[in-house]
């Protein structure tokens, strides 16, 4: 019963030969068990020829749902090697409205409206020419038109009947808004409410008033959020005076959820772009290239404060034994502290963003961690060690280290997000970086006054 | 129209008041407005003894709604404080089987027992005692007994009437199944087609044959890409057999994908357990000391070998400078590539397994990095350091510390992958603590060939 989810290169294989070889029977009974986002895996190996091919074989359906599953460079890639009047037909008649916009998204102005010019159906195109007009990133954005909505002043069987027509565009209902006649939202109706009222009731009478919505210009995490927490699988979006203009589901949100947690993920992380695995060397490297120059920078700075400790270092060179220790604790309560924060914000779930309580918490807990890792490196040096200053440095640079890291890597995310900079890109290479630099002169300096 | 969806302190503290003067009326009036999810937020840091007053004053459909959307150690505290009758008519009658497993679950054999016996309704009851029985992680555990599902050979008008009777208990419908007459799952019914057809037409004519679906045993993270790759809302959860047991909606996978995606965050960072910053000093201090201990115990290795050339840096002392250099890179080469090979494997985006191309392709993009840093840090010591042996030192060292990161990066998380062993274990402090000593290793051995 359940169909492949899982693909090999055999199957792409397969496919790569049925194209060569133009057998489009052999083809299409191949693909036509296969679920379209599989497919859409299989696509993204192709080669753009390989692809159109492949596109022209199956019908349209298949094809849009084959598309809009695909990697989004690949895709944008395939997009743009189409005629206007192949997308419109191939592809964008059977989309919705916001997978439609989405695809559209890559093309230049001029290209976009060409293919809008080549649909027929004059209210699709309207509705993807409105979603074309909201800002990345905002709920404008990632909304779909394609909803049902009744007014309050009609009666159940009127209602039935206009769900009936409205039912042909709409994928999934999901959720039967009501509204006045100049389209301000005013509520819900329930499907079982609607089924079990007398015909000639009026849905004023039975609807649900009341209804959380977020506007057009909202942004996109903050509705991820609000999905999540409410449990939401389709939200309405309204505009500026309350008029309902479409509406988000919760596979458009699950994408967000994901991508904001990959992001999260990966500028801890070291990685300053989206890129997965698939991604070329060229696109693997730029996005890892700053983060490592930064680390090269802070070496740097690190050789250099070394480097004024150099005659201590002739006449104690043990000193420089537990250099690695001190920056990688530095480093590692750092991130810590900093991702513990960095998910508070991404969760929306503090209560209040006063720093300083968080701060005396962190003390707490950093004081810990940082008593127990000091006393352990005092045992170890008292035995295996023969200088008593050297023990002593160590342990108390060590404590300080981890008690200033832990309350840095506390503070600067929170301080980013105060002032509207994505607070994740304080984890990872940066706040290591930071806190391996003050390690190294918190170190050198309590190391001279232990010798001194 | 939107009500409130962010709190503060004044909120908790309006509540906390009310409570305390018992003022049943204007505490149900002030909270009224409010959503489930939000009270939850608030009830999370009421004393157990203000969270069971407030559950007295509010209806028990309410109270079982607030207390699912608390967070896990909190309400588990609240439900162990319940005796088994209160918990069965506050909360258990009134949630959805899934929803009743999962708070039951922290309590022992023998209290979940008593609940139970205190349910009414038999059907209920079964349905929680049969949700019991999966193993935490699998399909069987998330999913809810609660759907709508209709035989091949009912008619049209039989199935709108069964469907009235069951929707009652269901709060979304979302697909309807349809099975035989031995609950063997056959595929779906689109609502569309139902409201279309006369009245006298069999199901077994109009409905949709092959569904996707999941075994009990599967587990939730394999659910969780599924649905998210195929865009489900909704998902059936068949026995051995091919009965169908229950469904899986996307608001439980929604959290699912979330925990997983915070556990790799927070493994990369360093926190060893679900954590969040609400957790007591205590809870805190244990997700991240042990892997400060051992950065510790790498931070004892890496004075080791530094250790073994002391004789060396008492005559190079500048040898010490770039010694955090070193360290640093080779840790964060190690997590950038260990990052993007176990965000490759959590969203299953692999086409193989294979690790040869793998670490191939790691080579290239290390070999890129590590030679723009080798040049850019050769550049740098040849103007401002006097020692050509240590210029050439660092940046050999440096090239080499950054192909060995990459490719150990790369190649530990795909192996404990191929032996069932999480393999975000292997980024974070892991990975850096392992690259820190090698990379010292590697440094070290360099810089004695040089000097030699």
């Amino acid at each position: 019963m359940s169909m492949e989810s899982t693909f090999t290169k055999e199957i792409i294989q397969d496919i790569r030969d049925l194209l060569e070889s133009k057998q489009e029977d052999k083809l299409l009974e191949r693909i036509g068990p296969i679920h379209a986002a599989d497919l859409a895996m299989v696509v993204n190996e192709l080669s753009i020829e390989e692809a159109k091919l492949l596109f022209e074989f199956v019908d349209a359906v298949k094809a849009s749902e084959i598309l809009v599953n695909m990697d989004e460079d690949d895709r944008d890639e395939l997009v743009e090697s189409f005629t206007a009047h192949e997308l419109a037909s191939y592809f964008i008649e059977n989309l919705e409205s916001d997978d439609a916009a989405d695809v559209l998204g890559v093309l230049s102005d001029e290209k976009t409206e060409e293919v809008i010019s080549h649909l027929d159906d004059v209210d699709h195109a309207s509705d993807i020419v409105d979603l074309l007009q909201y800002k990345e990133g905002t709920a404008g954005s990632i909304m779909a038109k394609e909803l049902v909505k009744v007014q309050e002043n009609w009666t159940v069987s009127t209602t039935v009947r206009e769900m009936r027509k409205q039912a042909e565009n709409v994928e999934n209902i999901y959720t039967i808004y009501v509204t006045d006649e100049n389209d301000l939202l005013l509520g819900r109706l329930s499907l079982r409410r609607l089924l079990n009222t007398a015909v000639k009731t009026q849905i004023s009478d039975i609807y649900k008033p009341g209804l959380e919505v977020v506007k057009t210009y909202t942004d996109v995490e903050t509705v991820a959020n609000k999905m999540k927490k409410y449990d939401f699988v389709a939200m309405p979006v309204v505009d500026e005076i309350g008029r309902l203009v479409g509406r988000i589901t919760i596979d458009d949100v699950v994408d967000v959820i994901t991508e904001e947690a990959e992001k999260d993920y990966q500028l801890a992380s070291g990685i300053s772009q989206n890129v997965d695995y698939s991604d070329n060397v060229w696109m693997l490297t730029r996005a890892r290239l700053p983060w490592l120059l930064l680390g090269l920078l802070g070496g740097i700075f690190g050789a250099q404060i070394i480097g004024l400790y150099e005659a201590d270092l002739r006449l104690y060179p043990e000193m420089a034994f537990f250099i690695p220790l001190i920056a990688a604790m530095g480093g590692n309560v750092g991130v810590q502290s900093s991702a513990i924060i960095v998910q508070g914000l991404a969760s929306e779930s503090f209560l209040s963003l006063e720093i300083f309580p968080k701060l005396k918490k962190e003390f707490m807990v950093a004081l810990v961690n940082g008593l127990v890792c000091s006393i352990i490196i005092l045992g170890y040096n008292l035995i295996f060690s023969e200088s008593m200053n050297m023990s002593i440095t160590v342990s108390i640079a060590l404590l300080c280290v981890i008690l200033f890291a832990g309350l840095f890597g506390t503070f600067i995310p929170l301080v980013l997000n105060k002032y509207k900079i994505d607070p994740a890109l304080a984890t990872g290479p940066f706040i290591t970086t930071v806190n391996d630099i003050l390690g190294l002169l918190i170190y050198f300096a309590i190391g001279r006054m232990m010798y001194a």
